[in-house]
């Protein structure tokens, strides 16, 4: 979303509002306040006005899947075709888990249970957007190719068709509700949740711990996410009467996961924010200098911290 | 170049070293330092490190000419494209004047004259990249198709040849210096040189109003630029000897194009930044509440003002 906005209106804790970018696609007329303001979660002022980016809706669309034998190179597969430049618009990958949690959920629905299940293998689901129907049957055959070629990928399928398209991303979309209801009784919040993301390079290799870890230490947690940009999610999902090592589990894949993304050079949210929990990753990650930064910053803008009080920094 | 800047390392005033961003693609951890101290111009502290994203050399690259009869057709030509999906990779747009320029311009140096001097009329200088030959030709034809159907573009030209695109290009990149050569005597920093940049939908109106104002002003000023980002260089060589009435006009051709350029919602600098001498476009644009938020960060960042003092904000 970050890479969308162009310019906002905010109010500050003094009462001054603020007017932050332009309409043009880029600027380099004073500091930057658009991407300060963007994220900063309320703490710095309160954005009441927003200017995005309009894109095109794409003339052809492509949806694909293609099913792998191993989830690390299901992911290294990402990086690849990313290297080869296809201009790949969405790109999902999920774990067995997932994929397990996606047929459960999908089969007892009733708008979704005509579904065929999906084999219960390392996947991903991929879109493709171009001007021609040749340039998106192209992206997606360079795909397939490096896919199964390098990667051991199977059963590469694709539609142009919107219906089947829609249907497979809103089932997508519900993995969040399906991850939980792998554990009978758990509620919406009732879940650990990462949000790691790290250079591709690095990715496979975390995602596929990750997901060892989760095996390993006998907990349920799909593993799955937006491969493109290295961000993955993986939902732990919590009931009341769990035991105190069960909650040690989850939180040692969590500590585990955190640990590894911070030694890639990658950030402990990628897209959820930090509000009072990750606080305290905020120093690992950036070192005592970065954090001292965004205090200067926070106590500039709102010296009596009425901002949000609490979250992204502590004064 | 900002949207390829993951992270970076500064010094601040008070001697902290911060560690800003990561090496991961996106992040929402926290105040978006990386984009404030990027094009701070100093200010704010001092950058001594850098963390960018690489991106895959094009297996295949194509750069197209197309000539068109009017400059306003030209620059509408380029947001069609974009419109239609076309991932243009670079788009750069010369007026008459800029042609009569890079001609003259290149028959006076020996390792350009064997160029073919082009039509004086406005021109878009284009390349496409991709992964396949057939997709690089097929934005090229699709371009090809918009601007001659819809724009009156014609003499459509296009070479996948590496010599003759880097010829072309680098013939380019002289264009401030041809330009400058259109007044015998000027000097490489003896220009007033513009750098507006406006939303796509007003691009059109804004360069053909200030090649107009150009013209009727009888001044030299070539307009030239990156089309497909809404920004443009008008460059507008000054002599010693000029008469007031010539400075007036050239004052009056950028007073105009600032003016035109903040109704459109655009930015006063695209690229070049602010310096002391766009100072005093700020609060036009942004509006006092901008400017102070600027000033509450500069005097939180720097209160003793020894960051590049004078750039960018007074205190």
């Amino acid at each position: 979303m970050r890479e969308n906005i162009l310019g906002l209106e905010c109010v500050l804790a003094d009462g001054t509002v603020a007017k932050c970018g332009t309409r043009a696609l880029k600027s380099s007329a004073g500091y930057d306040l658009t991407s300060l303001m963007t994220g900063s979660e309320g703490t710095l002022g309160i954005i009441t006005n927003v200017t995005v980016k309009l894109h095109p809706i794409p003339n052809h669309v492509m949806a694909a899947v293609c099913v792998f034998e191993d989830l690390f190179q299901a992911a290294e597969a990402v990086a690849a075709v990313k290297l080869c430049g296809v201009p790949v618009a969405r790109c999902e990958l999920l774990d067995e888990s997932s994929v397990a949690a996606f047929n459960q959920y999908n089969q007892s629905k009733k708008e979704n249970n005509h579904l065929e299940p999906m084999q219960v293998k390392p996947t991903l689901f991929l879109e493709f957007h171009g001007a021609s129907a040749s340039a998106v049957e192209e992206q997606a055959s360079l795909t397939e190719f490096v896919c199964t070629r390098d990667y051991g990928g199977s059963n590469f399928q694709f539609t142009a068709d919107e219906a089947e398209r829609k249907e497979l991303w809103s089932a997508r979309h519900n993995l969040y509700y399906a991850s939980l209801a792998l554990r009978s009784g758990a509620r919406a919040n009732d879940a650990l949740l990462t949000d790691a993301c790290v250079p591709l390079s690095k990715f496979a290799e975390l995602i596929s711990s990750t997901a060892k870890d989760v095996k390993d230490l006998g907990v349920i947690g799909p593993c799955f996410g937006h491969a493109g940009d290295g961000n993955f999610h993986c939902i732990l999902p919590v009931l009341e009467g769990d035991s105190e090592e069960y909650i040690s589990n989850l939180h040692r894949v969590n500590d585990n996961l955190i640990r590894r993304t911070l030694d890639a050079g990658g950030t402990c949210t990628g897209e959820h924010g930090v509000g009072y929990g990750k606080i305290k990753y905020l120093e690992p990650q950036y070192g005592p200098g970065g954090v001292h930064m965004m205090k200067l910053i926070k106590l500039a803008m709102d010296p009596l911290n009425i901002m949000n009080p609490g979250k992204i920094v502590i004064l």
